[in-house]
């Protein structure tokens, strides 16, 4: 492949022109494809098909005798608090077992946070000036969405591959008071695909922050979503924070969206006993408990770890080529070009493609002109403005095989078009 | 039966004997019994275990194709939607299907206006010098606890036969612009059992508030909770509101938390186009979508109001026994002692209780100590004081009819007796 940005104007205006032909060949097929969002595809949740039949009219009381149909246990019944205690790895009583939206959990956290405060501080952060939180990016755009609903502050900090750029972070924390906490999900990151380091993870517990509540929302969504044999292995920020006497500083989450049903899944949440106790006072006041039974309904259907991680392959059997489509035809398509840059990923959701600077948009309207939804330029940032105009998140989770190499042919015709114009207009 | 309050000294103190030998003899027998909250039996969580296996490995889809188990839907499932506008007797675009809990339907709205303010107001409530709510009493305590916990204002209301005593709301909700919002269970209120009349409802839907973003907090908890064969009849607020140009001032709430599974069942709120694209913006930060599958499953199992109806003859087959032992014991033990007066509920949960001024935390004490656990006396005021002390909310689903009749004798020989040591100190 040629390099673009050391092509003359001739053959650029002459590759544009192929280009061009190519696009319009795309356009008339009318395509319809939506890769905006990390969906499940039917085949995924086909692998979960179990769970809506596996309580028979028997079977609906916990370990401890109560009865999952009744109101009640607002932390959730004692296996799901076990088999969540692995799942995030922590300790059961660590552990706030919910309903099906670990995004609610976190939502809810912070609005407590804003309405209450959080232990070790000494007020409700709606009281305080300004209130700002760190958002390593490109990042996930509902976490930043939380933020900016909530009228808290988010100081953008860049995503290096082993994790948010920590020389950027010690410093912020460690200085400014108002600055109460940090978005990261710390393993196949979204949209990035990397695994925080283990240096990052112990910087992280350890760093001096000016907030005495300072909170990282650890949100831990791809924990077991491998897509290789050799799975990445993420520390354990929990056990850092502690060994350092910052256990307060951490609120891991995860749910089972990404491993059951995406829309009728189980969330949890773990933090030390100080949080637990403080977000648990206010739970009690928003809800009696969560839906019992759809805990139930996982662990008899999961019953341990190894029963997720046996189900986790199977998600990889079907993920895997769609990711290496995705791989092959932006190496066929983009490779040595000089245009373009992207992540392969060893688990979770998403490829990140980087265009030039100033391209992103102009590529995903592009797309969009021909049939092709991706997700919005500039999503990955915090009030989804991209600095550098230049992030494409890619979702191929959710269309078929076939679909998913049309439509990163499109986008890698859109990235050298879009490039080539802007190559042109120097 | 004797008139307690019309006995002289030496009468009182013989039946005060009498009384303590009883009440001994229920200490004895070492009684465990749990009347606090309005948990329906096992019997009646029977009636639903159909629930538990209706959906079979192939049934997941939505009438409008969507696939249940995936993300999305944030407004809930069309066919639920359809069956909630009948419940909540509203058109079906004006409701929001959400997870299993009306309660945190209630709270995360009321979050929302504190947070961001109401359709029709200026601001946020957060912003405003002060919020304060109407709080109709005896009343739900878990409606007074969301406004202590976010710091709005409480001011209790009278709560006559017919609804919240209007003349003493009208005046205050019209010369008070920081007066909000207010309270209702207007069928088989929650705890006295009584139904708005079609009056209370139409000066509720007409009335002159100073607060343009005034709300009523309309939980229509017990509306298909009936316990005679002539159902009460509850004025449709929304439509009267309707009427008179005030659609924006209903917020109405509802569950099958005691039609199905008090904790899996389906929660749903209905409101004016204008609230609920509000409110939407306010969700679509929180969460992807509730749980459409039990949505689905609630659906299939009942099919239509009329499946619900049936459903619900078989609920008051159970309770009525239940509520007739109630009414029976405290006839034969307190009727014509001039001590106690109580409520005889056509439908609901509860029967509220009112013993001499002064008189109610000393029966739940001494209840307890004789190993009956009642709802905390002042429960069903603000802050949980009542200001008379007398109001004990009587919740008999639960336990078993013979322990019901034995608490309930228990009761009554406990309220004579505390009424007649106050009689004595006088």
């Amino acid at each position: 492949m040629v390099d673009l940005t050391k092509m003359d104007r001739g053959d650029l205006q002459a590759r544009a022109q192929r280009l061009d032909e190519r696009y319009l060949r795309f356009k008339a097929l009318g395509l319809v494809l939506d890769m905006t969002r990390g969906k499940p595809c039917a085949e995924q949740l086909d692998l979960s098909l179990g769970l809506l039949d596996c309580l028979g009219q028997n079977d609906y009381r916990a370990a401890d005798g109560s009865d999952c149909r009744n109101y009640g246990g607002l932390e959730g019944l004692p296996e799901a608090r076990k088999l969540f205690a692995e799942f995030l790895e922590v300790d059961p009583s660590e552990v706030i077992v919910g309903g099906n939206s670990s995004l609610a959990m976190m939502h809810d956290t912070l609005t407590q946070a804003v309405l209450r405060g959080m232990p070790g501080g000494t007020a409700a952060w709606r009281t305080q000036p300004a209130v700002k939180f760190l958002c390593p990016s490109p990042g996930y755009d509902r976490h930043f969405a939380i933020c900016q609903h909530l009228g808290i502050d988010m100081l953008t900090v860049g995503m290096n591959a082993n994790g948010p750029d920590m020389d950027e972070v010690e410093p912020l924390v460690a200085a400014d008071a108002s600055i109460k906490g940090i978005w990261c999900v710390p393993k196949y990151s979204n949209p990035t695909g990397i695994t925080f380091s283990d240096d990052v993870v112990e910087r992280l517990a350890r760093m001096r922050t000016a907030a005495p509540d300072f909170r990282i929302f650890w949100d831990n969504a791809y924990t077991v979503h491998h897509l290789t044999e050799t799975p990445d292995r993420l520390a354990n920020l929990f056990a850092a924070c502690k060994a350092v006497g910052h256990a307060d500083r951490v609120l891991i989450f995860g749910s089972t969206s990404k491993v059951s049903f995406a829309g009728a899944g189980v969330a949890a949440m773990a933090a030390s006993a100080a949080n637990v106790r403080h977000l648990k006072s206010g739970m009690a006041i928003q809800t009696i408990g969560p839906d019992k039974l759809n805990q139930l309904r996982h662990v008899r259907f999961f019953r341990d770890m190894a029963g997720i991680a046996a189900h986790m392959q199977k998600h990889a059997g079907i993920l895997r080529p769609k990711f290496s489509a995705v791989e092959e035809v932006l190496t066929r398509e983009l490779g040595g070009t000089g245009v373009a840059g992207w992540s392969r990923p060893r688990g979770g959701y998403f490829v990140s493609l980087d265009t030039p600077d100033g391209c992103a948009k102009a590529v995903v309207a592009m797309a969009a002109d021909a049939g092709v939804q991706l997700t919005q330029a500039g999503a990955t940032f915090p009030h989804g403005r991209d600095p550098r105009d230049r992030n494409i998140r890619l979702a191929p989770s959710l269309p078929p095989l076939d679909e998913i190499k049309q439509a990163l042919e499109l986008v890698a015709v859109c990235v050298q078009r879009v490039s080539i114009a802007q190559l042109l207009n120097r």
